[in-house]
């Protein structure tokens, strides 16, 4: 799983702010969490063959989310795009892009699918071979989601030496790696973990942005591998945090430290503050593994 | 009057090329013409003060030429604007900012209005005592208008020795600038012509893109100071251009002729083309004082 910050500031992009966007690519599919105004630009600019996006899943429907949304629907028509195009947001998405494209007169050439959400309740809302994502209903001024991303077990890591010694054949490799038994040409029954050594542990990502400090999230996220919760304000604002229903970067933390969450990124900040170091400080308090987005920056997870 | 380029490339925002805008200061005013996403981005990236802006006009709804104009509405909210802000675009462009306004429960509070166009015909859509802008229709795939944008004639300039000469008084001033001759103490008559200066001749700009060739416009344009065409092709892609409605730079720079303007300026280039100066090659043929369009470079009008 590899993370990229395409855009991690509130309210409005600025001179150097870009807002809320993260490419995340895992198991083959790369997928767009939100995308704020400028999000294709960005993707050029880092040299991403975004092309390849299939899924986007949109938080909710503030500006600073989607407004470029319209654009990358734009831009993939233009580029001549076939593959299938899927949309997962609240309820109301379709019709704002519909609405435009619609005035425009200018359809997509490829298959546009939206997958509009209104329910308060955690749901599935993808699922293929390779991963399951989930809702994680959130607590902000209009209705919000979360999303969480997790890894699905792998198949067997074949023992290519132990295969070798037990005369294992090519066309028996896929049987093992689903996890069965082999029979060797004696008749033996050779137990699959003396061929096979363990997938890797499935990883996951939760995505959770904008949302007041929300306890109920913690069991939808339990043992998460990473956890991006938004950290609009300090804790010194916490009034402000309250009225706009937005959290601090202590409160990001303790939501983290309780999800038992591997490690934690901080985003979404208020131009308010100059020093984001300020962000890493309180939330290390609550939570030792703790990052900062930044415009740009990757991480591994 | 001072144009500056926000923007002037077609079809999608690129690394290094940002979609049509571009930005009017006229007799106090400051005025936007299209607004193609990032455009905000723009005016913060070029320092511009666009608080001051109160009137935006729209020349169609095709993405490269107002997708930024839900996020510089919704920015100029976020910091708190006050004054009126007025929106002259094609039918539908209300529709399309109410409704992501009400989705996002973020109403102005400031007041907005919307002044939506639907006739084929040429009408003054802006009038106060400096300047007067009419629509210039235009020949597109979808509903286009382009702007005229027209000085009125100033004030006469008080000739202060001649003034002086006279005994003309402070409080008489106002009366000689509007044009009045002035009776000196002794009860004669001074005609206004030697006691002022004629005002600076009053000037104009044609905003025109996008559209086929169509020299039905040239009427309208006629004599303007400064003339922007679009010139999406070359003429080696005239095929191109009449399939999709567009310009080549020989067909801006007849118009230009035609019009009689002083001066023209080329832009909304695709992005197939590496080097602009055939554009300004291809112009020359045709009319001498021809100009490239490029992001962020102003012209003195």
């Amino acid at each position: 799983m590899e993370l990229t910050i395409l855009g991690c500031h509130a309210a409005t992009p600025r001179k150097k702010a870009q807002t809320t966007s993260q490419l995340l690519e895992v198991k083959g599919h790369l997928i767009l969490i939100d995308c704020g105004e400028g999000t294709q630009m960005q993707l050029r600019k880092l040299g991403i063959k975004f092309a390849r996006i299939r899924y986007i899943f949109i938080s909710h429907l503030h500006g600073d989310h989607f407004y470029g949304l319209i654009g990358l629907i734009s831009t993939f028509r233009l580029l001549g795009r076939e593959a299938e195009l899927h949309i997962y947001g609240p309820k109301g998405i379709k019709e704002i892009i519909t609405l435009q494209l619609k005035l425009a007169k200018s359809w997509t050439d490829y298959p546009l699918y939206f997958h509009e959400l209104d329910t308060p309740d955690s749901v599935v809302v993808f699922e293929d071979d390779k991963i399951k994502v989930s809702t994680v209903p959130l607590d902000h001024r209009v209705y919000t989601n979360g999303y969480l991303f997790e890894e699905k077990t792998g198949l067997r890591k074949v023992n290519i030496e132990a295969a070798k010694t037990f005369g294992v054949e090519v066309c028996d490799m896929e049987n093992l790696k689903a996890g069965k038994n082999f029979v060797d040409s004696t008749g033996k029954l050779i137990p699959n973990k003396s061929l096979t050594f363990d997938p890797e542990l499935p990883k996951s990502y939760a995505f959770c942005s904008d949302t007041a400090y929300k306890e109920d999230i913690v069991t939808l996220i339990k043992n998460v591998t990473f956890l991006y919760h938004e950290s609009t304000f300090l804790k010194n604002h916490m009034d402000l945090a309250i009225k706009t229903k937005h959290s601090t970067a202590a409160q990001a933390a303790k939501i983290a430290a309780m999800a038992n969450a591997k490690g934690l990124i901080l985003g979404h900040y208020s131009s308010r503050y100059g020093d984001l170091n300020s962000f890493l400080e309180e939330a290390k308090e609550f939570f030792e593994n703790v990052h900062l987005a930044e415009d740009g920056k990757s991480f591994k997870i």
